[in-house]
């Protein structure tokens, strides 16, 4: 590899996408308005289609050879397909062409026709779901959220349940209403006890009063596996085709009504939010991390017990709204030991399928990754700069979620995972445009 | 619309597929192996693609002119998203084309050559999965199964959740193991609490010695709803495409551990099967039903009371292992309304998205939809004829669910839902023949 620094104009020190990161995305621009592959550098978008599909990747990357085809498709599932060696050996290439050292300058550094065709600046873009995703699960790994939640509904000493520390609980989530950056979420209405303390029940249908966000880190699957086999721990980083934000967009006060006893449902199921880019694997590999200390925790059953210690990462998660700030090492559960959990009866995975962490929480409100842990339930005011204060969202509010690793140009950035809040009877529903 | 006998030779009285069902599925034929649209009629296939793909729809049913493409699909989802009036049309056609007195004899009654490569013996072609499932949900609407459980797990007085009865409680399923009747399903290895009386809890990690069945009925979505905006309860039945029947494998070990607080996970996704047939809701259309009493039950939520206090359906079902024998009627929610629940938040259906309606249980052991309800718990063994005696599911057991409704040349039958049981260390898994 050469030295990595990129030629790229206005690639600043604390940019998110440095040349050592290298996501993949999906876009539109003015241009080309058939969604294709993309990745970014600095405050550009790099059209791959542009780069590598009409002239050819061949040159540049043997094993693409007849493959040009995957940079021009409107999701990254083809691309997944092909496995992690090629994404690698890609990642690489498109790193070596963006270096100021290039070896192949006449490529792009020095195309200046192709250059201007292929960067493109990200605010001229029209960024979308990166991949199809056929089915979505969101764990509960944040051991922090699990505890205060817990903690909240049931009391410390029962805040846990029995199985929390022996396996990573999780839960299946709705595939058809996860929407890209940007996207407007509507309040949901739905069935809700406005007075808990009344015998017997009775419920109302209003829109959510409790409207809350979930902080949490996704992973996006490369290659599946067949139904009625599993995913060995030691093999399952393999099937991850890279990681993306997520907001969990959650109504409590609809959730705590429905939850018991088969989990949440329509508390969830009316939009979740994800970043745009995903982010490759070897882009987190200098951030890895052993997680947190948990006193007292059991040893692993032999089929969570990765021979890697280190299978989590340290990436600096951040709110902005109530500015916290955490990092996804407050995870119980590594994304292997979720793979491995979750195919152990033989469930099958396809390329596309989400995962999530669950919420990211520290252990001080500046750290927690929910409006219901920051005003203890609702039951505190959580005071903003400038707009005030609330126990849980208003109209109106925009929530963007931020992550990364690393500094002084060689940081690692997610982009933003952002979305803003419309009123549940707002006229008709907005159009989504993705 | 004429005389309802058909020509078609070998329909007997007591057949699932008579002239008043016409259901529609996905074939392969020893003459065509690209998976088609097909519908039954008797002992017999008949393809659809043969019939008005080729020879052109035009004169037969003008509203599918220039779309005979459909026809040639591996799935029933392009065919489903022309709306419910089509598929009423199509299936009126069908009949007059098989009629006795269809007024276009030359068209396949007389055409020897047609007949002879449109139809054939159901036992000669492969059924695959209808529909391209992007999302699944599993409903609890069973209300005598639901109440059986929940004594067997809290008592009588605390069996159903103060929810139950003001909502369709449900959860979020795994779509990528869904399969088609007939595909073999391997004993699920996972996480089991052996001995529930020690504290603190060890789970050891061992094929499921609990493997239930759950009968159930499921629907198949037609047009879906935008994003962000709610399916009236009283439009629900236009966007329903047909029905299958389920049968939602359990593992009441793994899911007795894992399932507090966020639901079922590997206890349920390592296979559900479902029947090749989707029976189109005008053949059921005689057999409404406004379903059973529950006493002391509350007035509805407004978009839960649609009109039609009938939308359920008296269908009578059967496990073949232990002969079981239930109806439909049992269910304490319609698929309208749990479609208008789903919904109400704004959660966006799609086009072969299931719904299944939880098992259907009636008040008797021979009523009963799963063994967990036929064993007391898994306490006292359930007596077959010729196979013994067991309380849940040994290696090697096939189950086959059958529901119909009418009869004398009228009935209008599901066909089989089977699957058979194979061992959880079974050398490789068996490949998906689908």
């Amino acid at each position: 590899m050469t030295s990595l620094t990129t030629w790229v104009p206005g690639v600043e020190a604390d940019s998110d996408f440095s040349i050592f990161n290298i996501p993949f995305g999906i876009a539109t621009a003015p241009r080309d308005s058939n969604p294709h592959m993309v990745t970014a550098i600095g405050p550009y978008i790099l059209s791959l289609k542009c780069v590598l599909g009409d002239a050819g990747a061949e040159s540049i990357l043997p094993c693409l050879k007849g493959r040009e085809d995957i940079f021009a498709y409107p999701t990254l599932n083809a691309f997944a397909e092909l496995g992690r060696d090629v994404h690698r050996q890609l990642r690489s290439s498109i790193q070596e062409l963006l270096s100021v050292d290039t070896n192949r300058p006449e490529v792009l550094k020095d195309n200046v026709m192709l250059r201007k065709a292929a960067l493109i600046p990200i605010s001229d873009v029209k960024l979308h779901l990166p991949m199809k995703i056929g089915d979505y699960t969101d764990f509960y790994a944040g051991y922090h959220h699990a505890f205060g939640v817990g903690s909240m509904w049931r009391g410390p000493a029962n805040a846990l349940q029995p199985n929390y520390i022996h396996l990573p609980v999780g839960y299946h989530g709705r595939a058809s209403s996860i929407v890209v950056s940007g996207h407007p979420i509507k309040r949901p209405v739905g069935q809700i006890v406005v007075d808990p303390t009344a015998e017997p029940k009775q419920p109302t249908v209003a829109p959510s009063q409790k409207l809350d966000i979930e902080l949490e880190l996704g992973c996006l699957i490369a290659r599946g596996n067949e139904m009625g086999t599993s995913i060995d721990v030691d093999r399952a980083e393999e099937h991850i085709f890279g990681y993306v934000l997520l907001n969990d967009w959650s109504a409590r006060d609809i959730q705590n009504w429905e939850y018991v006893p088969l989990g949440p449902f329509n508390g969830k199921n009316f939009g979740t939010t994800i970043s745009p880019w995903v982010i490759m694997p070897e882009a987190l590999e200098p951030f890895r991390s052993r997680g947190i200390d948990i006193e007292g925790r059991p040893p692993l059953q032999d089929y969570l017990d990765g021979k890697r210690a280190d299978s989590l990462f340290d990436i600096k998660c951040e709110i902005d709204l109530t500015i916290s700030r955490v990092s996804t090492n407050n995870l119980i559960w590594s994304f292997p030991q979720m793979l491995a959990h979750h195919t152990l009866g033989g469930c099958p995975m396809r390329t596309g399928d989400l995962i999530a962490s669950g919420t990211i929480s520290g252990t001080k409100p500046s750290e927690y990754g929910s409006l219901l842990e920051m005003s203890g339930g609702g039951k505190e005011d959580i005071v903003l700069d400038g707009t005030g204060a609330r126990k849980f969202l208003e109209d109106g509010d925009t929530v963007t979620l931020r992550a990364s690793c690393g500094e002084n140009w060689k940081k690692v950035g997610f982009g933003e995972c952002t979305g803003k809040v419309y009123g549940a009877h707002t006229g008709q529903a907005r159009r989504q445009d993705q």
